[in-house]
């Protein structure tokens, strides 16, 4: 286990923490929390990446807050690390070199709704459920839909996506503006309101997707999408991981607008079933959903039932009721915790990559005769319209083979992905456990660029290091 | 006029720029051309921006040509400016301190069509109508269209969008992955073909829109959009700008997935029946158009039709026809050429802002207060479903006093903009011409990180210098 470990680094002079700590003490009083409770659930909890806690946790109130915090720390090159839900899977909210965690619980409110615009402004720490909520009887919704309901600040520092990626794009898409705390405590706009603009650098798409290592994100403005009128959902079973993936191919090539498209391997079906006290065939299957009128969902729902039937799939079974569409969804969005429940007492890890969609049935099959050669138990779940497709390992870190395995069934997967033209993290993100895998996707000159990026933006390096190509 | 012409710098040593000269003789024999005609091509041609040739124009045939020059370019410190199609319309191509033009004429090749995953691999000089027709017969187009036939590498240097944006995006949504020459003379790849990544900084986005001044591109992995079953297009009268402005508003309000909705407004409808020989009444009008299957464009069409009565609109009329339909949208693209025809003998000068949508209504109305109070001669066209719309300008270049009129004018254009939330320029980029407005639109903190980013990339600062933040 120890070499699943980010290893620590020799322990630092502990006086620069310390003097911000007591700074920070006098300005924000008990919203300065250092017991180690509180401190070790700010680091690393959901996956086996060690958990390396910050050496404080505050929690600020406003963007000056943020300020006054990014500045002691800058004066005394301490780290500083956001943190939203805590929800990001590869060690994003880790301080591998100690630091101060910033916690946006108190920052999360709505600050305008601009429903004529379809868009709103809100602070970071929001969650997708609480904004959906917020926004229910305005007609609008934030249609990103990661599995977890994570905050809205670490969704764009992680360029989070979803299961309606595939209709309605994914966080990159879906920011229009963020306001950003520098690493020498300035505020800096990205851009206005404007739906386009050709005026300038994009900061805006430079912020989504760096996890707080440029910046750290203190207000967002996000596109909204009307609700449709008919949300159709349903659940459609294939002989074969290959059907239902060309099924997926067909159904957006012919410019079905579907708005949800996801494979639940039969594993996964079979671990759906048990936690989510589901009666599903165990084969794989799409869950399907389509947005618009009446007619035009009939008609996409027609279509894509005439579709899987030429592949061997179907019958295309929709689910009638508001209640019965909600728990089919819900039931998707626990994947995770169904895996986690095929074999208890393991521990969870779930990877992600993502392929042109033409590769992506022989990518996942491939994945699947891995996971059986290599004695693994590990469903897979994929937002199979955009190539993206989830590997979740349950894995007994007890047994040092199992653990082995895991580890070069890991390596294999990203290369199959890249020798596929295709990334090691659809929207997972890079944070520590997926660093060492950057330089075979994007070669020395864009790393390269990366890395002078980086260091020209935080030159102190203290905005979260020791994530993506800081080390 | 002389107030109008970017002033030229003091005439610096020649030497370098001869050393580059006779090295690119050398290798590329009659792709190098020097002749004063050649070049005054290659600067400025299409604005009242003073025209600044380069030095010399050379024709790359490949990646590697391109690297051979930028490395001969970096050795002597003398700029390098990527060409197009020539149709930029902010000075982007002009060469303010010499140096050498690489015009991507030579370089029109489609690489590779993916049409399962819906992209498309391509060499920057190939133009969007030579990509159409190449894609024509595979059941794909590349739905972006600025009114120029401009090459793709210059529509991603600019972000450029045109009328199908409302519905496809633009640029910068349809670019999955570029390939850039950079100002050492090193090839990066700035993303895979997968069609969503969380992997490491967004390379793609920071070229888009950087108009040259970062790097060079010289591959472009594009987005394509499946053809539309049925595409109906269609015209669509209204007593005043407020009234299509409204109803452009609830139409993507109520979720309509209009494909283009462009508003002309009275003086463009004279001015475009004089020059597409159209007879259509001189009246705020809309141009409108659906894609879908045959049930869901009947839809869309009705719907619209309802939402432009409840305004004082309408009739909607339907082009049946395709020659119908082809002929208002090359009407559509002409406006520019039309607007030339409204004043003959003058020079045209088309800006364009972006503002959130529900500010639009409001803005053109101003604006066209604005330019009836200045007594010039300026019809306004927009791609209203974004926000965004452009002022033709129709100059008397001998006229000082209009001269002086139009200069104040478009200063309280990009104001009035700027202060609805909007930004100096939806699609036609920065170049020489809009460098002025980017404090009072981005601020301090993020041009700051703008210079700070062109400084690292290009030290030397031969990326198309004099554009966008380098001075």
């Amino acid at each position: 286990m120890a070499n699943l470990q980010i290893q620590a680094r020799p322990k630092p002079d502990r006086k620069p923490v310390e003097t911000v700590i007591a700074a920070l003490a006098a300005s924000f009083g008990n919203r300065l929390v250092t017991s180690d409770a509180v401190r070790a659930q700010h680091g690393n909890t959901l996956t086996w990446i060690g958990n390396q806690p910050p050496d404080a946790v505050v929690f600020p109130q406003t963007t000056e807050d943020v300020q006054k915090i990014v500045r002691l720390c800058a004066a005394e090159r301490v780290p500083v690390i956001a943190f939203g839900a805590g929800t990001s899977l590869e060690g994003q909210v880790n301080a591998p070199r100690g630091g101060i965690c910033l916690d946006f619980r108190d920052m999360n409110r709505v600050l305008a709704v601009h429903a004529e615009d379809l868009d709103c402004v809100v602070e970071p720490g929001i969650t997708r459920k609480q904004l959906n909520e917020y926004l229910r009887d305005q007609g609008v919704f934030f249609p990103i839909d990661p599995g977890a309901d994570a905050s809205l600040g670490g969704m764009a520092s992680t360029r989070a996506s979803g299961t309606n990626a595939v209709r309605y794009g994914t966080m990159k898409d879906n920011v229009l503006a963020l306001k950003v705390v520098l690493a020498n405590g300035e505020v800096m706009t990205t851009a206005r309101r404007a739906k386009k603009t050709a005026s300038g650098y994009d900061l805006t798409h430079l912020m989504i997707g760096a996890e707080g290592t440029l910046g750290i994100i203190t207000e967002l403005t996000l596109r909204l999408a009307g609700i449709p009128e008919v949300i159709a959902s349903g659940i459609c079973p294939f002989p074969s991981v290959e059907a239902a993936c060309k099924t997926t191919i067909q159904t957006i090539q012919t410019g079905i607008p579907v708005a949800r498209i996801e494979l639940l391997d039969a594993l996964q079906v079979r671990a759906s079933n048990a936690y989510s006290k589901l009666a599903l065939p165990e084969t794989p299957m799409l869950f399907v959903e389509f947005h618009g009128s009446e007619a035009s969902v009939a008609e996409q729902t027609e279509r894509f039932g005439e579709i899987a039937a030429e592949f061997g799939g179907g019958p295309f079974e929709r689910a009638t009721q508001a209640e019965e569409r909600t728990r089919l969804w819900q039931a998707r969005h626990d994947a995770y915790w169904a895996q986690v429940g095929l074999r208890p007492g393991t521990h969870a890890l779930a990877s992600d990559v993502c392929v042109p969609i033409s590769r992506l049935a022989e990518c996942v099959a491939e994945t699947q005769r891995d996971i059986a050669a290599s004695n693994l138990v590990a469903p897979i779940v994929g937002h199979v319209g955009d190539g993206n497709f989830h590997v979740g390992l349950m894995v007994d870190l007890n047994d040092k083979d199992e653990v082995a395995r895991t580890h070069a069934f890991l390596e294999r997967l990203v290369e199959r992905a890249l020798a596929m033209d295709g990334t090691c993290t659809g929207e997972h993100g890079v944070g520590q456990g997926k660093m060492k895998y950057l330089l075979a996707e994007h070669g020395e000159p864009a790393l390269d660029m990366m890395r002078a990026i980086k260091r020209v933006i935080d030159p102190l390096d203290i905005m979260n290091p020791g994530k993506i190509v800081s080390r």
